[in-house]
């Protein structure tokens, strides 16, 4: 059932009609002039975005949609966000760009509120324009601080797009841009689910999950790594919160052998938890710390590493060898400190966390126990995975790791006539809507994918 | 001698003494979080920008500065254009941000205004957040369009910040970033000053560094090459224009061996050559094009790679392995539309190219002639280099290759202290105004680069 929205006035003000005919023309142009990430151009028909507003979008009919994406997990204070939206007017009304090399009251003022909030002794921040490009330089500080290579990064897993992130990356878009020489070594993380440690309760996944890290360690050469990189809560792989103890024990070896503890909050910083940031989850503080999406939102690309002291002393008197243009770009840090402002003044971290304890995370174990699809849920704030499983008892996921499946694309299909637009990968549907999300929103959230999973139920064996 | 603005209102309609206090504090909150590119970070006293306005900025004491670095050689419209800036207001109310799978209006129109601009059948955009991405993203394009690995790419010559963009880099910040695995060949470009073949002739030094290349793809193996990167024009490592019939040479040489071309404009591109495209100086179309900084003038983050048909073909049904959070983000592709535009409805190129051909280039050469400490000034457009030499005869730079010296610092401070902001590598200084300066504007610039060269001079053995 399309939720086809009564009013004829799209929230930008813009008559419907008029957008349509506009979204036909970009569709064309679309077609006919851009090129997509992670596509076969010839094989996709992309959805049009009229508009957008709060928790929902507007497709090229004008159909209204939940957006349960929060785009790729970035709106994490929704669409349009009326105060942030006239902060940009307001910034570029006054500077919108100047060297990385001068100061500028935005990007100082956005460093202050990213460095009070991050754990212990991360006090600086260098800005990037992204996920990716933060990671390639977290990389590369810790390379330089420790005079090592090679580097430790999870399977399922993603880390961005350029080349030493998308060799970090543990999923199989790395495959076609591995060439055997980025000096990147991949280990299995805890995921109890599907246990790589034949493990049966948390306790032993996180505890063996530590040890074949740190026997592996031991065998590749504990002083050739410069650094371990993992996503506080691996996102888009499938939202595995690491078991109590896991982010420590991590933290523990990270100590004993030398080598920096990264930790990509891309995904899982700025509220999309219920903490600030995923890491405060486990009380545990990394050397170093990658974020972009929800620190703008994404209304303004931004993106930066936070830097411990004894790493940013490395660069104290010896040049870091790495920038980019828009270092600190006045808008987007200016975008950025508007976003940090209403998240805290309207409570969005803490509104992600109840939403997960009271509203989303009850309900989805609800869709659990109802659907014969569902493996298992799991998740917490406003980040949780659904995990679409043949047969709950052998678990063959309903897509193969990879890859895509009949099945699947029903469901998907269900979700997207039910009004709903999904994160989906491989064989998972991902729930993850904004941080201000409201209760109403997850109820109605809640019911279309209660009528999908029906659909996804027709394919269990 | 300082040219203190009389006004004490600021063009952004702040009040000089507010935001002089504000720049205080943001250059304290400076110093305290931000991580600064490219530096020793207790090393640097950073300037602080308080506004800026076409093509003046203001420093934190309220001095009024004539921009002739157009920042990172990036704004090429100058400051606070006010139609660029009611275009981001504009998009910023209507939709910020939107997922790169979606169809969206404004980078359909950004990708088709670049595809109508761009030289033969490059018809097909990437978009990317900058220069480094795109150059990251273009080389991956013609590693799997060729199922090649190695790339030749320039000494003298910079590609950007990322992992693979600076192992391209010709200059010595690739240094600490090269562990000798990215599978790039550096050679010598035709660069007469100082000439890596013995050449006294523009003809002479493009025949010979053609012959150059061409030895050493068929001792490096012709079949082993993806592609042969190059900036169309050289910028930050000192504006080379490239003598007649290399350019073309080097499409030769690429076609004969099957290499892509990949040209990067993201410096050159969008005006800055007094051409949309600075290889369009030279009737050569690359397989691949990269772009950034000029496309939005750095006013919202963007760069992208413009593909040809061929390259297109490859990612028709096998899918393109990249992609990244914010390609073709909504509001950076509106900005490029308004900037495209505005450069368009007043003439920009044209003014560029007028503006280096009637009176920036011809100030120069007079300067040139007069100023000991000046070997030569090369260029065209709104883009020269004045290459600075403690000894005509010898030719030996002001400051060493990588380096800087007390005469570049003292010739720097004149600079500033005149009235001027430059942008400086090593010995040089180049002009880069924005492409709409003025002829008054640039007679300013070079009284004052007159002063300064005049205390280059007594440096001069
Ligand atoms: C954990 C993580 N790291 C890095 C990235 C890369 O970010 P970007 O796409 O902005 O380059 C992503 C993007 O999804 C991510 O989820
Ligand atoms: C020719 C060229 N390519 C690439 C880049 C990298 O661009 P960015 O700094 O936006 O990553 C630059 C930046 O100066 C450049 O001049």
């Amino acid at each position: 059932m399309t939720s086809l929205d009564t009013t004829t006035i799209l929230p930008s003000g813009q008559d419907l009609d008029t957008a349509i005919a506009e979204g036909q023309r970009a569709y064309e142009l679309d077609r006919a002039h851009v090129f997509h990430s992670w596509s076969a151009q010839a094989q996709i028909k992309p959805m049009t975005v009229l508009a957008a507003e709060g928790s929902y979008v507007w497709d090229g009919e004008g159909n209204r949609l939940l957006d349960f994406s929060s785009q790729l997990v970035n709106t994490n204070i929704g669409h349009q966000h009326p105060k942030v939206v006239a902060a940009i007017a307001e910034q570029a009304a006054k500077l919108c760009t100047i060297a990385p090399s001068h100061v500028n009251a935005a990007r100082s003022e956005a460093a202050r509120l990213i460095a009070e909030r991050t754990p212990g002794d991360l006090n600086r921040v260098f800005f990037t324009n992204a996920g990716a490009d933060a990671v390639e330089h977290a990389i590369r500080m810790a390379r330089l601080h420790t005079g090592r290579y090679k580097v430790l990064a999870r399977y399922r897993s993603y880390h961005g797009g350029t080349d030493t992130a998308i060799n970090l990356t543990g999923d199989p878009r790395r495959w076609p841009n591995d060439y055997g020489n980025s000096g990147v070594v991949h280990f299995n993380g805890p995921f109890l689910y599907r246990s790589s440690f034949n493990a049966e309760t948390e306790e032993q996944e996180s505890q063996r999950a530590l040890e074949y890290l740190d026997k592996l360690i031991q065998m590749e050469g504990p002083s050739s790594f410069a650094a371990i990189i993992l996503e506080s809560v691996p996102g888009t792989a499938g939202i595995m919160v690491p078991p109590p103890g896991y982010m420590a024990g991590v933290r523990e070896i990270c100590n004993k052998y030398g080598i920096v503890m990264i930790a990509d909050e891309v995904m899982a910083g700025f509220g999309r938890t219920g903490k600030w940031f995923a890491i405060q989850n486990f009380d545990v503080v990394p050397d170093l710390m990658t974020f972009a999406k929800g620190v703008t939102s994404g209304y303004v690309p931004l993106g930066g590493v936070a830097i411990n002291d004894a790493i940013a002393a490395t660069f104290a008197d010896r040049a870091y060898p790495g920038g980019l243009t828009y270092s600190g770009h006045p808008l987007a840090t200016a975008c950025a400190v508007a976003t940090i402002n209403v998240m805290e003044d309207e409570n969005m971290v803490g509104n992600a966390a109840r939403i997960g304890s009271d509203v989303l995370g009850p309900g989805l174990r609800e869709l659990a126990a109802k659907h014969p699809s569902v493996g298992e849920v799991r998740g917490l704030g406003v980040f949780w995975a659904i995990e679409l499983v043949a047969n709950q008892a052998t678990r063959e996921p309903l897509a193969p790791y990879g890859g895509n499946s009949p099945a699947m694309v029903a469901t998907l299909g269900a979700l997207k006539s039910g009004g709903l637009l999904p994160f989906a990968n491989f064989n998972r549907i991902h729930a993850v809507p904004p941080c201000n999300v409201s209760d109403d929103e997850v109820a109605e959230g809640l019911r279309i994918l209660d009528a999908a999973l029906t659909v996804a139920d027709g394919f269990v064996s």
